[in-house]
């Protein structure tokens, strides 16, 4: 007999707030909140998610929430889920935990999502030296392709994706994050060049009580008071997975994640209906609600068996992933290339950072010759299925990387041609993307160059 | 009529060296040196290349002329190629050249490549750090596929491509170039991060008049005593292209380099049976001697037609790139992921250098578990057509890479097994890469936690 | 503001039988069947549809059902869909109607499907002659993947399409279907010699009134006597597009339909999980209920723009259909060939179909060493993404036809090796697919040579 | 150290006449043509081949070279090739023979080919009976690509494969080739309703001592006078591999050949820069010189192992393929559908092979209307990378049929557009392709619905 569809082990209600929910979501990583679900090895599990925002950004005709988003909140996850082997023995720390994404999508009668870029002192992102404005674009879901009525002649296929796959951190693993995340605060624009290139602050995202939802841990209690101010923010991805943001785990794909407290105790969120390699603008995929129907499996002893960690300590290792095999499939793309000179000509040492950031300049200035605004091809190359590499990362002193676009998104051949250049003034797409003031004094990268 | 075959433009000999070919090659860019040919657009003509090291390298059994390679003498390039257009009007500055590639391969009769890594003291590479000692691997051709005697159980089909294609400076050109390199060299170490990380040295390669060869500009004769000084090295990719290793420019690619001089000034190298992205090693594809059947057209006035500038003059520009439609087909991908921690367990900052290095680090100790020592490994990874991602830049402090390895390149089952963990140990590939003693004083980056 | 999310224009009750439906199915083409919804061009829709034998066939222990299936009642069909213009003038005949699937999948809650192959003498199939049982197979679905307990060792991601979607035909081109397929009926048997390799009986499915179900044209009245004995089965396929199991037509894909009668009346059906091409065991697809969502637009007079009649009027005409970028990635194929030589030796002449027929047998034999049973590789082989080809359609006497199988989908390596045999008898797949007796009396074709 | 570069087995010089070379080259398959060559297992080999008709159409300005074709001369192959293990053993009959092709393409110098349709009174093709003229078009090659100045706005990326690979056959199963096209030759007209649709002459090529080439065996011996009156023609596809025209076995295949005399004697030719499934127009691919580099195994007892005889003898088998991993990739398709309904309207049962006829006259008809004579699509579908899939063989009556074709190898969008119906005359491709008078009284079909 045919077993019962996927059991949804935590349902989602988008007519409540994320701490409405009734099975609690939570917002930080730590080994002391509680889990919510339990599934079994080999049962197929649905699990659905708020957006990363929990509803903070709308689909209405402004940057504003965008603008003054409160980012100590997000991301806003689902579970953690406690997985048991066929016994009923749960996961234990050393152990990997093997997670099949069968299938996954936005949540039915939400087909719709958002890419936006943060004002420059509220979050910023890769070029919000470039882009200080707070900028939003809305999408519309029509089966596998998105169109947005802010970037139009564009649409394509999502690869659809969870931004956060992770395990719950061990104490131990904890305490290596915050103690290595605040010396780099705390010591770091003076030691880091990087920072005069990359202008995205704060440096990292420490603790914070402000904004956090624990689960199952009740607000203003003294357990919530103590995990409040240890709990890692979820923004960068760890040694747990987490926020990974690689735009290819889709349908079919798997991923071995360590195992560091008893029942692995996964959470994930932060699904993305598309995204671009790198997803340039911060908010920037295609940030939906949404929906994974996963499989596990537990590999007894895997840490040791198949990881080897990269650090001083057993803990220090990463996850690894195997792609699925439903992509959209692309055959022709227009590449970008960029070297480690920065937009004022100095010259960087390897540096495949900045290289990148050049090489997306690069496609953002090509493509506003072709009709659109800079913020809208920032948002998109944010958000469309474009690949950054490292091509080169030894011919010292240049890293060369290099962005790749697929050329069929476009409603236009965006190719160079060689027999005849196109004349006259190209057709600017209207309307463009929704965008605030920037009320604030940081400076602003200029280049000297560009044509507008 | 039939058209003839591709006109042979530059003809190599292999039994002689790089400074005896009839048409002289030349390692270095200058504006001044002169063409030894010339093609006019729209026609199909051939280029014959020696490898990166004009035969240095040999197929022998020992790494010893790894360890004492002159890099000084590096790339020999063929050319430089004059280009007119069907009236014989050369190529301009400001034009863009758009360079298609029907056809490439190895030169018949030498149907074999070398890949290698270098001595910490005479080169290094990404990871010399923690693999200092000069090493080498031998690979032989099989139509589209190529092995190594070194490196046992792997076979690939290649993506091969010109690591070396671009077009001759300006003389303003090449001062921004030689400025800003020689600032780098001169203050990089105090003021680079980087450099705590990714020990690869010199900082730079500038200009020097040891081991250069300017085609046609005799050596000892005054003017070749002048513009041995000026001529830039070829080893980093710059704003004429030049070394990029973008590992997809294979069959049916197009390039849309920039022309700087009259005549544009083409000229290719360094030709790679099979690259990873970002070829680790440093001399890190198969590297072999080569053949290449082009075709170009003239943009007219193309470079402000298409191309922004990036920095303060209109020189700093970068090529555009199409990708051809013949690359071998994998579906089945294994990806390691690395954030910007490095091996000491210090955070650095959105680093995506920091990161690659880690997921490169954490796939050699990974395949080590399956039999391959980790040299063989670290050289497998430099060549294999291996995708290294940008995947996440925006989450600060982690930057997170990812390296995608194709799993039929091997003949055993290389993913993890949730069933049964593999018993016992594993078969130890043999013979291993040759390999040379390290004799220098540097420290060696160990991983306390690695298996060996 | 967000359009609404698809509206559902026809909803199935799987609780009910197919009769029973509040929008009343239909198994017949006929231009008099009412529509029972209208859509606008341009306009997102969602279309339900139960199984093609309206839930005949149960997910338990026997292959009974498949062996006593009537098939006068199939295929239930969803519709008839009036498509208008978004002025509402409805499409008429001469237009083009363009729809694209932009989503489908199997309906919620309802996550599973069913292969089979008919009794020789009810139904039968391709292989009829050497498979004369009823045979039964149910598949469960795991997002992307299907798996059967009946045939086990075999995953695979499905590439779900309809099998059936096709516009309401004209009283003219009613009246030349029932002509022409009774014309083969009445003399067919004398006069093909397809019938002496191909066994499948009836030769044609005529008009009846038994099992005809007519949506609004209620049964019992004089309408529905008239029209039941006028409305073409929905067997084959036909002008009109209908049940050309086209299995690529999957998320993505575009279906220009000629329009023959006012409004369009489009219908769709038979959704499958999977099926490879020629879907050879009849019931040969993974079969399942599922929902389409769909977005048409009307070309006016784009019969006479793109399509050209092949046959005596303009009535004979097919469509033309778009591939969806999003399908299954596999990279390797094990091919078999069949030439245009039956299985009793004797020559045909350029005949495709006797040569599909070997290449199907080969692969079945082969198949059949590695463990599997031949029923299991006759079900599958109809249902997972092997393609079907046309490879020589010229060298008399030879057709050659290919069969090409991904050789991912099994759990072993079923490659000819060439250095050692595989020794000892392989592994059985157990349990087998169910089996009906067959009690019929029809010659079995026997293949002397083969192993089983 | 290095192997030497593949030895090459078999020359050939194109300056000379087929019958002229020093390696003479053969006409026929028989078990008594000796062989020419020996290769060991393992060895990587280059075998030169003529094209099929070993120099008689020329790149000149007319078909009539086409026209008055000698068939009983063709396909010229290089061979056969006596294979033996590493210890020297011959192949024996029983095994397999795996062969790999490790590469492939023109002969340098000879970077041409052509693609033309026969006379219906002389060797006709697929759709004879719509285009009775001979016509012929030029292709001229630009590495992988090639276009022909007959067919203006067509580039593609070549699929290059051996038309033909096969090895020799035995006497037992020369006699049951003879045996089965003797019967069908004689009693063919009378039995085959296919003779009505397909008018392809003769029904099959017996054997004649017209033309005859034997290699070795020199002309007018007593043995050339014997062999010649057995030995079997070359066109059709049989046992033996032989001209399967399997358009994928390209760069990096493998096919696995019955070995029915001893040593293989492994016989190639017929190469193709590209061609269509099912080959249409006969003289469809585009023909060329070439060569192959191939690498044998010896499957002892293969034949036993992994095939299965299907028919009267253990003789009546067919080879198995690897498809290799590098073909063009190419992402959007434009598919045709025939139902096996003909011309005449006539209602065929299940025939694939009318099927096809139909999707093809429906793209014809198609691209006709974007400019191109229909000869022109004629003989472009015969060699550009399109695929003919038998989608539905099940649903009697209809057999479907369908061709894909890739969108990007033409200049044009060739996709219905659903907005704006393109308006004019659209612009005729100049000039066409070369043509004979037909002066035969065959009758040709008219389809009075078309066009033209």
């Amino acid at each position: 007999m045919a077993p019962a569809s996927p059991r949804v082990v935590v349902k989602v209600n988008l007519k409540k707030r994320p701490w409405q929910q009734r099975q609690p979501l939570h917002n930080r990583w730590h080994p002391e909140i509680p889990s919510v679900a339990e599934v079994k090895a080999g049962e197929l599990f649905r699990v659905e998610m708020v957006d990363w925002t929990g509803g903070a950004v709308k689909d209405d005709g402004s940057a504003g929430d965008i603008k003054s988003i409160d980012l100590s909140t997000v991301h806003y996850l689902s579970g953690p889920i406690k997985v048991v082997d066929e016994d009923g023995v749960a996961a234990k720390p050393g152990d990997l935990l093997a997670v099949e994404i069968c299938n996954l999508g936005p949540l039915p009668g939400d087909e719709w999502g958002f890419t936006g870029s943060f004002d420059r002192e509220n979050g910023g992102g890769f070029l919000t030296d470039h882009f200080p404005c707070a900028t939003k674009a809305i999408w519309y879901f029509e089966g596998i392709y998105a169109y947005s009525p802010q970037i139009p002649g564009v649409r394509f296929p999502g690869l659809t994706h969870p931004g956060i796959i992770g395990t719950a951190p061990s104490k131990e693993l904890l305490r290596i994050w915050n103690e290595r995340e605040r010396q780099l605060e705390e010591s770091g624009v003076e030691s880091l060049t990087l920072c005069e290139v990359v202008h995205q602050l704060p440096l990292a995202n420490l603790p914070t009580s402000k904004g956090c939802l624990l689960g199952n841990i009740e607000e203003g209690t003294p357990e919530w008071e103590r995990v409040s101010k240890e709990a890692a923010r979820t923004i960068p991805g760890r040694e747990n997975g987490g926020n990974c943001d690689i735009k290819n785990l889709s349908r079919g794909s798997k991923i071995y994640l360590p195992v560091f407290v008893e029942g692995a105790n996964l959470s994930t969120g932060d699904m993305h209906f598309s995204q671009g390699d790198g997803e340039i603008s911060f908010c920037g995929a295609i940030e939906m609600s949404g929906f994974l129907e996963l499989k596990c499996e537990i590999i007894r002893n895997g840490m040791q068996e198949y990881l080897t960690p990269m650090g001083p300590t057993p803990l220090h290792v990463n996850p690894i992933f195997e792609i699925g095999p439903v992509e959209p499939r692309f055959s022709e793309w227009l590449v970008f290339e960029g070297i480690s000179v920065d937009e004022s000509g100095r010259q960087h040492y390897l540096d495949a950072t900045v290289a990148y950031k050049r090489a997306v300049l690069n496609a953002i200035d090509y493509l506003f010759k072709f009709g659109y605004s800079k913020e809208q091809v920032y948002l998109l190359l944010s958000c469309c299925p474009c690949e950054g590499r490292i091509s080169g990362i030894v011919d010292s002193p240049n890293a060369v990387a290099t962005l790749a676009i697929p050329t069929t998104i476009f409603d236009q051949d965006i190719r160079p041609k060689t027999r005849k250049v196109p004349a006259g003034p190209r057709i600017v797409r209207k309307p463009d993307v929704m965008k605030s003031t920037y009320d604030g004094k940081l400076p602003i990268t200029k280049n000297p160059s560009s044509s507008s």
